[in-house]
């Protein structure tokens, strides 16, 4: 424990009302009803930049949840990610207000064509200055799959060997079509670019084929910082070849670690460093100048919460029709599209019942939930990064904006004094300021083979 | 001529360095090789709103021009859009700087699907409050079609055919999913959305099929204003069924009434109203202070134009490599993939070998130019109003931002002195600002059967 890690955090957002905790969007000072006006972002975006966050982290979902009570009735009532809009479309304004605050957008796979999302990143990374990263994620709704025309999700594995091939082509897009200095711009030779250094993309894969130019000129990162959250055996291969930032769910530092380690020993099998790869697990943090206005607080936010909206998120997310069960009937897990991970933890945790469900949910979720003065945050937050082997923390919204002013008030000001959090800004884009090796990837990493 | 009518005027630009008029951003004072950059973007915004200007028209095309010499050596020296970034991730930061000024974006149809697309509009209609269009392009380069994986791009109708299905999805996820009052967001009730006014779109095209309620809560607009550029015979039903903004190619106000006339023909043989159609004509304007000025900077300008990379431009436009032919030779038209309206303003107009070509692109392109002192413009702009019998002007950069700045700074004070332009913004959404009848579709167009 000598060696001080400071701690990574990143805002966790979402373009909708209700994200994490559900139900909270009904308190007086939430604004999160909001989401569809500009302001709000900016707003945030300028409040997180004051407390020196890493970036905004905004999960998306193509689709909605529909297996609670088998329709869509709580989900619209307590507008439980649904309505949702393009997190993508909101970065231009949020990167102009800013200058150091990275982005973290979601995007699935099978709502893209590669040739065209290389394009949607490069454009960002280019305004945002390479504060652009991506979070990788491969569908798990099948009202989206329906969305889209489809019969319904492929199968789990197939769904990493798609994103397996549409990031080989992405990369192929974003490193190998136009080298470095093509660019020159020159008005007075008029030439803007060297037709020597673009170079069509050919790629012919299980699901993507091309044969074509990349259209963006190369962005400050090129390939945006890839984030993901997969911890299944097929996920964490996927995160220990193509990851650097990766989120875990856990309930505890201890349990944490087991995870962490086997994540950075996948990251070593496929060649890389056990430190290329940042991990963040989620955290609800209600912090207060004393103790007993923390606990005030957090009462108060659980009279507005949502268990049983917090339920109705993970039935979708575990396939498990939760309504359809009596309070202390036996849960049985494994029917329907789910994520594996979630039926692990609710196997694991025993999460056996819906009256067990309902006390872990109590506000709107089960994000690892501190309470506390800023002594009592920094130290609970030290033992997760510490015991934990994790990096940092994606702090989940309860009360929008309070969260997170509460945060940059209250705790950065005891994390700094521990030499825990940043004092100021590194210059550079955000890969550079994660990891400190530049604004590329780093050459162990598989995008970086592409490169001419 | 007594009435007369108000002028609606776009500028007209893409994300990208050479876009109509080539070779121009070698001029000094041109700005757009800083396309990539927030600030390049957000400045034209508010220049453009203090010339209450409609709108910024954003052109778009997935793919990039390799006819000429068959590769894109003088595409890439020239910067003949290529490289080209995505318009719609500029919105959120124009939308942020303004509070009137219009934004018509192009998407190609076969680059996206129904269901997202949908919500991409949705959110930066809801993000902008009402002030989104959409220009509706089919595709026309091979080389996004082989990006895209395709082995090359479908015949010309059977892209409108698509298109067609496209729009009947896209309507009934704007308009039907979601009924007016929907969203009461009511925190004392617990209630955000009410579920039984939210409603699973269902629909089975030769195209696209799905069964899913829309992502986005209605915005403004619902549907985005309808922008479309066809003026083939497939073009034109196209058009008059669903078009509420159209742009026509022509050379003369006498030459643009007939298609003028043919177009509103076509919007009531579709049982809409003459007037449910804007029709723009794209025009270059150099405006100075006197005559003689404005014909100084017009010579100034040509000197960096590249009549050759109005050549590739028009070379991917018409299908035909000119680089094959010596400077007098008869030109064959009609073969390769092209765009019909460019082939027969090619052979009509007398563009029968390179040498005619290269003097009619002697600014880079062969848009209107409009060259002289205030008065001598708005004689010009109102003439093609009144004899053209059209609605308004695309009005091309010459260079940027000089282009839009003279015109704001010159030519619409005398055209505000004539009756014939805005002095103040109307309240409301785009589509209330250009035709004054609210910001929903009028009841007799196609979208609006899909309400409830």
């Amino acid at each position: 424990m000598t060696d001080k890690k400071i701690m990574h955090v990143n805002a966790f957002n979402m373009n909708c009302v209700g994200h994490i905790h559900h139900g909270l969007w009904t308190h007086p000072r939430d604004q999160s009803t909001q989401y569809h006006t500009l302001n709000y972002w900016t707003d945030i975006a300028k409040l997180l930049e004051r407390g020196l966050f890493d970036g905004i982290f905004i999960a998306d979902v193509v689709g909605y949840y529909d297996v609670y009570q088998r329709g869509v009735d709580l989900t619209l009532r307590e507008a439980i990610q649904l309505p949702v809009n393009n997190p993508w479309l909101l970065v231009s304004a949020m990167a102009a207000v800013t200058e150091h605050l990275g982005f973290g957008l979601t995007a699935t796979v099978n709502a893209h064509q590669p040739y065209t999302f290389a394009r949607d990143v490069s454009t960002l990374d280019q305004l945002s200055n390479g504060r652009i990263g991506w979070n990788i994620v491969t569908g798990y709704v099948d009202s989206g799959a329906r969305g889209l025309g489809q019969d319904g999700l492929a199968d789990h594995d197939s769904r990493y060997d798609r994103a397996d091939d549409f990031l080989a082509l992405a990369y192929k897009f974003w490193e190998g079509s136009w080298e470095d200095g093509a660019v020159i711009a020159d008005k007075a030779r008029r030439i803007h670019t060297l037709p020597g250094k673009v170079h069509p993309v050919v790629h012919d894969g299980p699901f993507y084929r091309a044969n074509a130019i990349h259209m963006s000129a190369p962005s400050p990162q090129r390939t945006p910082v890839l984030f993901q959250a997969g911890t299944s055996q097929r996920g964490l291969q996927f995160a220990g070849q193509h990851g650097e930032g990766i989120f875990i769910g856990a309930r505890t530092p201890e349990a944490v670690r087991g995870a962490s380690r086997k994540l950075r020993a996948a990251a070593v099998a496929a060649g890389r460093r056990a430190d290329d790869i940042k991990i963040y697990v989620g955290a609800a943090v209600v912090v207060a100048p004393t103790q007993a206005e923390a606990e005030e607080k957090y009462a108060d936010y659980l009279a507005y919460a949502s268990a049983e909206g917090g339920l109705a998120h993970f039935a979708a997310s575990t396939g498990v029709d939760f309504a359809q069960y009596d309070l202390d009937e036996p849960i049985v897990y494994g029917q329907g599209n789910a994520i594996q991970s979630a039926v692990q933890a609710a196997q694991q945790q025993g999460l056996t019942t819906r009256r067990k469900l309902l006390e872990q949910f109590s506000l709107g979720s089960r994000y690892n939930t501190i309470v506390g003065d800023p002594q009592q945050v920094a130290d609970a937050l030290e033992r997760w990064i510490d015991v934990g082997e994790i990096d940092g923390f994606n702090l989940s919204r309860i009360v929008v904006p309070e969260t997170w002013e509460d945060f940059a008030s209250l705790a950065v000001p005891e994390l700094q004094n521990r030499g825990r959090y940043r004092t100021r800004y590194e210059e550079g884009s955000l890969r550079h300021k994660l990891f400190g090796r530049g604004d590329g990837l780093p050459a162990n990493h598989p995008g970086a083979q592409q490169r001419r």
